[in-house]
């Protein structure tokens, strides 16, 4: 069930209507009961209320029962690495956390309130959301910038009994393994044999590498700014050291360009550009993800002449990679089936149901389901669910 | 225009009711605007979003008009002081805060999420808000035990650039003092020639004398539970120190009973129980506000033996006392005219409104307007409003 996703520029949205349309917010808060009454005061109020509050307190697990936090997800952030904007800060970055509150109710049901932040500081940020624990029943991390989502992310999963997920890293991720899925299909070719780059090692870059290893891909070599990265390479530390040990099996060095030399795959996650003759040097039947937004790393067009699959960040072009294929139904599943945790093994059953949901019709224009297939969200949800269950 | 705001046993809500109302909580985070199509993404998120947060980055006024904290109101409490239950933690408290945001909506128009803090600590709480404070465009401090409340607010209103109010404070006390125009309108008395006693000390009782002092009363006399507070009285430390000595202008000691005799008006903000007895000690044409809920001080049939006027805070009774008479109505005339604090003179102008809706109708059994009358939120925002103007 392919659908068509693109739209024009004749289409594209003015400067008005942008402005417009975000006038006032773009969320609201309704309450679900009626309070018309003093007797429906009486109920959603004191002094009825006051018996929920009791057995809460009595037994704390029916919070997720009588409050909202069962299906509620805080989208939090500080504001430091906001779309291509940057470090904008949190007042800044609250539009783009009320759309993605807004997404989240659009795609999955569930509801969702911005948190940002006025710390940049890793243990503030780590304290302040602990504090806050129970006021949500899940933190989506949202434009963090790296290598501190990495700590934060980590300390807050540990810290906290819900599920914890920084969409930049894993909602790109899970959607780059469901397109290569879809794309090794295609090429007809096994993950294992691929030799895949990843040009940028923040937050996207160093999560795609993750589950790309977990998923089976032996070859996975990482650039950054400075070059590929090895385990010779002076100044290493932190994550990046970390994945210097796990990638890069060849022990490669040099340039973006000598790293595409026999490459299979090319996956841009920075906004480093790539010149068209760098991708002469991939192997036949290539793939390429230039996810750069708005302007991917090479121009789609000119990449279809070296690559038998590109995919974009774009809606304009086809086999968008989009979050809003992910995050939605993972945080659905994960709350639906009451894990505690989003695992690996969770986000490759989301990625395995994006893929399955693709397949029938698989195409090179066609590796992953348009961002707005209603199925999407429920398959992911459901698989997620069912790769929660158990654990814990 | 009164209305009857009581209702019988009869339709009192079951314990089934009151816990099916509950299920799934009492909040739901909706979208306002489309999300149904590409386009629509592209407006709501990127690419478009990105124009207003660099809009708000370059002027971060802009934020209170393109995201929804220009209306909306976080309910931060630490669950350390809720309803009757006292300190059952920020899980248990959540329901409350939850109708406490259902209530801004239904009142005032305004937004309002809960936010529920995992610790007691005074500079926690308030460095917590104080990083949060590009999340909302308003505190209302909720179920804080007192003296720490005090304290909280005073440091959050000097920190933050928003209107902050304690309700618990200032939202029963402006609703006293309306309620207080009344009562001596029908007995035909000046609030300056007043002797009145207020039972207990808490976060209500201070906030009660400090009103009615600004408001013109000049004989307030506290009773905590060691009896009449008074310059002299050993042990007295922090906000009961200060109001010993604007209090209690004759020097009186000794226990409520004591504090009765020859009093005006009653005005019971603990739980402490009053024997009917010691209501005879007060002088002709008295008033008793026993507001503890849900059991009053005193037997409101009973007390209407030995005094005029009697007001509690219970619905099945005439005159009832009610915060949200004032909260909806405070924050949003904050809220509307951009103030920046809410001064006495905007509590004071709160109180004045609502006692000028109830004059036309005056009697002993309507002092004050009903909590669901339709004008009340509209005229005390009105008058906050103006008297906020000029100020900042």
């Amino acid at each position: 069930m392919p659908q068509t996703t693109t739209s024009g520029p004749a289409t594209r949205p003015s400067l008005e209507e942008v402005f417009e349309a975000h006038e006032g917010g773009k969320l609201t808060a309704l309450s679900r009961v009626e309070l018309n009454s003093i007797r429906d005061l009486s109920i959603a109020y004191t002094p009825g209320v006051a018996e929920v509050s009791r057995a809460i307190a009595a037994e704390p697990g029916l919070a997720k029962r009588y409050t909202w936090t069962g299906r509620l997800v805080a989208v939090v952030s500080d504001g430091s690495a906001v779309l291509g904007l940057g470090d904008i800060g949190p007042a800044a970055s609250l539009p783009v956390m009320e759309g993605k509150a807004a997404l989240f109710k659009a795609f999955s049901g569930l509801d969702s309130i911005p948190i940002v932040l006025d710390t940049h500081d890793v243990d503030e940020i780590v304290d302040t959301v602990v504090r806050l624990r129970h006021t949500f029943g899940a933190v989506n991390l949202e434009d963090i910038s790296a290598p501190r989502c990495f700590e934060i992310e980590r300390r807050l999963i540990e810290a906290l009994d819900m599920p914890v997920m920084h969409d930049d890293q894993h909602g790109t991720a899970v959607v780059v393994l469901a397109a290569l899925f879809g794309a090794t299909k295609v090429v007809e070719r096994e993950l294992s044999s691929l030799r895949v780059v990843i040009s940028g090692a923040g937050a996207a870059g160093i999560a795609c590498a993750n589950i790309l290893l977990a998923a089976g891909v032996e070859h996975v070599v990482l650039v950054d700014s400075r070059g590929i990265i090895h385990r010779d390479r002076p100044g290493l530390d932190g994550i990046k050291a970390d994945y210097a040990a796990l990638t890069n099996p060849d022990g490669r060095t040099g340039t973006l360009q000598d790293a595409l030399v026999g490459a299979d795959v090319f996956i841009g996650v920075s906004s480093a550009q790539v010149p068209t003759e760098w991708l002469e040097g991939m192997s036949d039947d290539a793939i390429v993800f230039a996810l750069s937004n708005p302007t991917p790393e090479v121009d789609p067009d000119v990449a279809a002449d070296y690559a038998r699959v590109v995919a974009t960040g774009r809606s304009d072009y086809p086999n968008q990679i989009n979050n809003v294929l992910a995050f939605p139904g993972i945080f659905r599943g994960a709350l639906d089936s009451g894990a505690t945790r989003i695992t690996l093994e969770m986000k490759i059953a989301a990625a395995r149901a994006l893929a399955d949901l693709a397949e029938p019709d698989l195409s090179p224009e066609y590796v992953i389901p348009s961002p707005l297939d209603p199925r999407v969200a429920d398959a992911v949800a459901a698989a997620v669910a069912d790769a929660a269950i158990g654990l814990d």
